[in-house]
């Protein structure tokens, strides 16, 4: 059978070997890649969700409750907002997605959705107008008595880590382990862990600045509150320490675009920060620039907490938010009203990354952009501040809107062609929803393809046990290091 | 027969599978898109030459008339600019037009040039130094006796959108449409119809302007002539009846880059745009910031215009135009001497289509921009601006340099990984020639091979019947939609 | 065989087919670039080298003496900075190496170090840590009593042009043309010649500004010293014209950015110049500002000169250096902590051009930019810039961390799409290293590829006599016009 007709099969919708193009590809996919466990180092599942053991009624309350990757193709099909988001009844909500999935041929959703129905619900058929009653009711049934954390155990994570504010008391990751420790989680092992977000601890700018103050003086035992700069640093640092006891070992940080300096500006010190915190805390917002200059110098030292700790440092940059502010008052923030911005990050990140050098107090760097112009330039800049730790700074798995098949191949070729392909700490999920582990399903895959393809153009041996090690690396070991497990 | 032996057989170029490599993609293509007929709502033909069915001497009239894509090539392989523009003899221009062709493999003016040789004069074999003389007589035979008419009728256009200038009186078009009334128009039934493009209006910073103001005066009826914004406003609104008179839908709007607001300023008010409007008239250019608030404002009324109207919007960003100064003296513009500009437009460009919303005016839109790295920044900002109309807010085919395979193709997929590529409204030929219909053929083949594409990686089901919406809707069915066919 | 399958073939690793997938690019790359010799017209060799004919000891010294490209890999991979760079035992860094490279699938230097084992050294084996002392004394024996001129002669190569200041008295180049002249160099016919590249004259911000200018005066014989703008120019014009005699045919000019005009702001006139020019050799440092005027001031002069002497241009931009600063303390320059940038060049850069076209002293030109993103913002500009000379603007190939699998193919598919491939001159190897020629082949191999797809998807005849003349044009015919061969 020639390999054109081999796509005239209906069978290979979704079948074993989807995405996987040459015998070697198959090979590391089936044999070493799909077997291991799943670490997802980077997701926004609700801790409270696993401790309760959540369970789901039916799909719309599975897959159409905050999934805005859903609504923004709802919309973009001209499907009315109660449906996208609701209240309308949930059965018609699922309709109305039902109808929008075959308008969407190859995006991530129409994948997304197809696997998790094959994987969680054994259903393989195309999810249409037509079929959309049919799979509801099939659905339906095999979610009855299923938790979330069935759903996490039957697909084989290890341990994933969700994004939590400064202020989070993590009562909930505390009761997930405690019920680990005595035995009363059953079988669930996987490991839970928080990861430290303290955005709104940078963003001057933002409404309810000093009520959120408030609230991580609380949290962190600050019964005086926190009224200066040196009061924030110690609440942060407090949590963190809190935090790290309950396993956390990343940062994460969102950045609109990378905070620089004009020509001979140099780096805010303490004095001019809290000046500036104060002034917030007094009431009056700075000025954009002194915004801007807070952020830099509290990322900074957020950088050097970081490493004091081992930890590692998640810089999310270039999400342009809320673009639609009707609809942002309407909906809130995360409702698929973000895009991608465009400003140079280069020399900034650079400035940023070198400052922390100089301090020496660079910790470990994942850095991500919502840009996919913008991978290269952050590979060459990672391989500028490479230093006695394999892989310390890279470039993260594609992230947000490049999770696509072309973005993640696109990542993949660059993190390839531009450093060290086996020290990547691969993929993660970034979601909010229970049923997206098969994204670690279709990153291994393309990743094994990505492998086969060097060696079919012949310019990597194509021998399995050689590239077992990059293979494992970047599905299990590379994250493992991260988490210290 | 194994795959890569097919590629040896030299009948394999432009023959009926060419850009097919999968079963599906052929199917899709030969069964469904291929006998479709063609709207072309985006074009630079002239409604004259319509109107009067302008025939062609020679290959040299019909290619090299007007056509810079092929000035550029023939430029870049240092033929003498009177035989790129002339006046030098047409034979010998078209000979040198020969001799440049093979050195442009992979270009599509070589597609497009054999395809066009193909489709319209029967004629399969390479244009080039020895075959120039055997082809130019050949196509001169076919074209004596042949009108552009007939050329666009052959082609199967049902309808297609010139662009039109406002202070233009649109006699042509009400000739055409008479002409098809009363029946002299024979057998040639293509909508022709005017679009808006209100470019001179926005731009106060060029030569003229005052003239041109006087003519649209003229064009709108207004005797006493325009003396203040509120006059532009009523001018621009009876010459927008006007042409919707003639059935235009569509506006579009050159911007070398989108006009954004600095920080904390206002969007300017009739006031202010009164303001510089009245001290152009009087001869005095505004400072290049006082042009862009202008451009700015005047757009977002334009928009609102086009709301009222349900006609949609189209944003045609960033041309950096006219670069060779001493070549733009001689050769005026659109003459080859044009580039891709690189300014960041997420920011402005999202102001802007928020600002619309606030008003409740945002019209469908068609985002277009000349630097491919848009793409991805355009289709994500178009998904924060969906509402109650399938793909209100798209990215539109990929434009003018990006005219090509590659450009297609990454059209093609950042539309599908980042919305619905079923709501499309798919292929323009953005074209001055008559000849250039296959470049819908060439759109349609990689649209299925798109498709065919992700059946054959197992993302998609490879149905015919299920793509079969997908297809028809991104060649005619959303284009129709949007002229109200 | 199905065409899947051929990939398991183990021997299928830097075969002698390996990148060429279909019929007519293996005939392409067997038959008509293979076989052509080598003209590498921009390296970074040091001359000194080829005239003193040195030999190396061993693979350390060959391979990690100078070699950015590794040292970065090496840092990925966590290897401590003794190794990366000295002074450990260079058997140990070996070692630390060939650790490395299985951690590097798809990197460039994966690649290149298998190809020049197997092209120097006849060695297939893959590179690791079980192989490494085998390998390294294999090649300790191919390499005794072998000097870099045979490597240089064995690579088949006809030409390469060294990278030299302004300040170098070429005395290097001259030995070694009199040892070519009076016989000494034996077989070793290779045309050596230098390149000049001005970047110390025009970086008023540098340390050593003024030692440099001595230096500079005292190679151009002036020996009062250069005291104001017009003994720079008239220093450097001596210098263009003792390299000219020297064979020098290109000037290099290395720009982080584009140095550009605020609105309204004129080019520079020589006064100007001159008192920034005298204000810096009083050793007062101008503001950021009036470097980047006086960047752009030199730089049209340069062209200028370039131009009347029948030259070309080369421009590199975008290359972001020294961004570990306490590593560049360590190591300098050229150590791999450099990355890529992001800044906007359109403008500037069609306006640098335009300036030049206005003093009808616009050279041969070739852009490089180091972010992929830019390549068809500069393909497109090139196309405006064309008159009288085929390919006279054009984009360079893939130049430093775009020298990849991806970054080749995307600078030959925009250059093919955007212009004509038969008029591009073609692969460099940028190179320190003598071992680097494989590039060449790397290159030739994926110019046929990408001829053959062309071919394949039946847009392009796959006729290998139609596509000679661009193959050839390619690898060697037009970097021989270049070099007046």
């Amino acid at each position: 059978m020639a390999m054109n007709e081999r796509w005239t099969d209906p069978s290979l919708f979704l079948n074993d070997d989807f995405y996987l193009s040459t015998p070697l590809a198959r090979r590391l996919y089936h044999e070493i890649a799909a077997p291991l466990p799943i670490l997802d180092y980077h997701c926004h599942l609700p801790p409270r969700d696993i401790a309760e053991n959540r369970s789901f009624d039916n799909l719309a309350e599975a897959w159409l409750e905050g999934d805005h990757y859903k609504w923004r193709l709802m919309r973009a099909n001209g499907v009315a907002e109660d449906l996208v988001r609701g209240p309308a009844d949930p059965r018609e909500r699922f309709r109305a997605f039902a109808r929008t999935l075959p308008m969407a041929p190859g995006n991530p959703v129409f994948l997304w959705a197809h696997l998790e129905l094959l994987r969680y619900f054994g259903i393989r058929e195309p999810l249409c107008d037509t079929s959309a009653d049919r799979i509801w009711a099939a659905a339906r049934e095999r979610l009855s008595g299923w938790g979330c954390r069935d759903i996490i155990r039957q697909s084989g994570v290890e341990a994933l880590c969700t994004t939590d504010d400064p202020a989070d008391d993590l009562s909930w990751h505390r009761r997930i382990r405690k019920s680990q420790e005595d035995g009363s989680a059953g079988a669930f092992r996987t490991r839970v862990r928080p990861a430290f977000r303290p955005d709104r601890a940078m963003n001057l700018e933002a409404d309810g600045y000093g009520d959120w103050i408030d609230r991580l003086a609380s949290a962190a035992g600050m019964e005086g509150g926190i009224g200066d700069y040196a009061g924030l640093q110690l609440a942060l640092s407090r949590r963190m320490d809190a935090f790290g006891a309950e396993g956390c070992r990343l940062s994460d940080h969102a950045l609109a675009w990378v905070p620089g300096l004009a020509e001979g500006e140099a780096f805010p010190d303490d004095a001019e920060l809290d000046g500036l915190f104060q002034r917030r805390l007094s009431g009056v917002r700075p000025a954009a620039a002194g915004c801007d200059r807070f952020r830099l110098g509290l990322l900074v030292w957020l950088g050097r907490e970081v490493a004091a700790r081992g930890w590692t440092f998640q810089l999310h940059i270039g999400a342009l938010r809320n673009n639609h502010s009707r609809a942002f008052r309407a909906a809130g923030p995360d409702s698929g009203y973000d895009a991608i911005t465009d400003r140079p990050l280069a020399r900034p990140l650079a400035a940023l990354l070198n400052r922390l050098v100089l301090e020496e107090a660079l910790p470990r760097t994942i850095l991500y952009s919502l840009n996919p112009g913008d991978t290269i330039v952050l590979a060459s800049l990672a391989g500028c501040f490479q230093d006695s730790v394999p892989g310390k700074v890279q470039v993260g798995s594609a992230w947000w809107f490049n999770d696509t098949r072309e973005g993640m191949w696109q990542q993949l070729t660059v993190t390839a062609e531009q450093g060290l392909l086996g020290r990547f700490v691969g993929m993660l999920t970034d979601s909010r929803s229970f049923f997206s582990y098969p994204r670690h399903e279709v990153f291994r895959r393309l990743l094994c393809e990505r492998l086969g393809a060097y060696a079919a153009s012949g310019e990597l041996p194509a021998d399995p046990e050689c590239l077992r090690p990059v293979v494992e690396g970047v599905c299990v070991r590379n994250a493992r290091e991260l988490l210290g497990i």
